[in-house]
């Protein structure tokens, strides 16, 4: 990789600059932005080694092209930059969907050129820190979604990438991903932000702002994050997320079932969740 | 407060009884558990003077006892001190929920011993420290619940030591306290529980668990806590818990039905969740 490009300078496509450019060759990397602000603010922090104002500009010569804007814009950027693209060059996103961008490069990009979804789960991104930093991938899982009849040089290529910033390729099918992103991230979004309006909307609220503590800081914290990213990326998956929905509204539905009819001993399903929870800490642990 | 007496030695007990003998004059401490290796425990951390092994024994001669059991023991525990405690005494809890405690008390306790109720709102106790602290009440909300026939010198006593430990009091019926703390306490724990046995049992899971990042780790931290304890505090709160599930399900429902209809844009009611969310973040820190 000689040059990338890098296409919306956010907290990701910043992050990824810096840590392109701290690699022991790093490529030439060029980084634009709908708000050249945001591309003029990456220059400073030295994740980009140019700014351009033009998508077209920002992409000519790249052999990497990496497509870091909102999942909503990421249609349109490709159909800008399809006949301008260095030919043989490759294509990858970081979006938090799949299939409606791996449809729209199928259906936009030159046979020439070839698309390689990515989705970086970079957990601290949630968690507060706002600053974009080199390390951010580093130790953490970053799924690819090429299909079949994608070059496995294409692959291999934005693979590298991954592994060299630090984070975990995994590979899985664009279709497979969302299901499985509905699960996890983006149903604890919306019972998140659901749960918030819940408790604000009634009349005690005043009272339970003031006693609110740890458990309700830790379940509500993901309404904090960005609405404009998450709305675009519920669009893009509201199938499976309304399927995760329903999951959760009968399982919530039993429970309280159970307890209007005064069966009100949960320790089983607790121990239970307990139980799961801790596993999952212990296989991250171990996998870290 | 000459001698004070705290009866189950567990984070928040030995917590108090740290917290009390670090203040300037402090108090005798007396402690028990029903585990007596906890109350041995508590006096290797210089958080209790002398560890009794009889409740009995325990509340001898002191001004004030302050019951830190499970909710679900608290009843036990009075019916076995009343008939021994120091006439002009005062019992205070530390439960998570109130109005059983209250009844309970005011049942059970001859009507020379005052009982106030009494919360503390550690945040710390679900955000993963698990060591005992002498600061873990400083700056935090503790509710307190007395009647209206609660001497007054019986609650400046309470209130003082809440206090003097750094946290601030907060009064407030039993009735209302219940409702409050299912809403911001009992619910985000049932709803982070539910999510992860939702997730867990899914055909996914295996993969979802190594995707599974920041929001998923914020949304079910809860369900790691004791479930035994909170299994506890639900029981005695259920009607209560009940109420906010229905809320709960009936707002996620919506959310859902308008998914499955294909209106897709939740923009209006994640910006609603953020702007709720920063603040009471706002509020908290002002508070600080």
């Amino acid at each position: 990789m000689k040059q990338a490009t890098i296409i919306g300078l956010g907290m990701i496509g910043t992050s990824l600059g810096l840590a392109l450019r701290r690699l022991p060759s790093p490529p030439r990397v060029i980084g634009t932005d709908s708000q050249f602000d945001a591309a003029q603010r990456a220059g400073r922090l030295k994740a980009v080694d140019r700014a351009e104002r033009r998508l077209e500009d920002a992409v000519s010569g790249s052999d990497l092209v990496i497509i870091a804007t909102p999942v909503g814009a990421v249609r349109e950027v490709l159909q800008t930059i399809a006949p301008v693209l260095t030919q043989g060059s490759v294509v990858t996103d970081t979006g938090s969907t799949k299939r409606h961008v791996v449809y729209s490069a199928g259906e936009l990009l030159p046979s020439t050129i070839a698309f390689v979804g990515g989705h970086p789960m970079a957990g601290r991104l949630t968690s507060g820190v706002a600053e974009p930093d080199a390390t951010l991938f580093a130790g953490t899982v970053y799924c690819l979604t090429p299909s079949s009849s994608t070059p496995p040089d294409a692959v291999s290529a934005v693979a590298n990438m991954v592994q060299q910033i630090g984070a975990q390729p995994y590979f899985l099918d664009p279709e497979e991903h969302d299901g499985l992103v509905a699960g996890i991230s983006h149903l604890p979004y919306v019972v998140s932000a659901t749960l918030m309006r819940v408790l604000a909307s009634q009349q005690g609220w005043r009272e339970m702002s003031v006693l609110a503590a740890g458990g309700f800081d830790s379940v509500t914290r993901l309404a904090a994050h960005d609405p404009d990213m998450f709305a675009d990326i519920v669009k893009s998956n509201s199938d499976n997320v309304s399927r995760q929905l329903s999951l959760l509204i009968d399982a919530l539905t039993s429970t309280r079932d159970r307890l209007a009819a005064g069966e009100t001993d949960l320790l089983g399903e607790l121990r239970a969740a307990n139980s799961l929870r801790v596993e999952w800490e212990r296989q991250r642990e171990k996998s870290k």
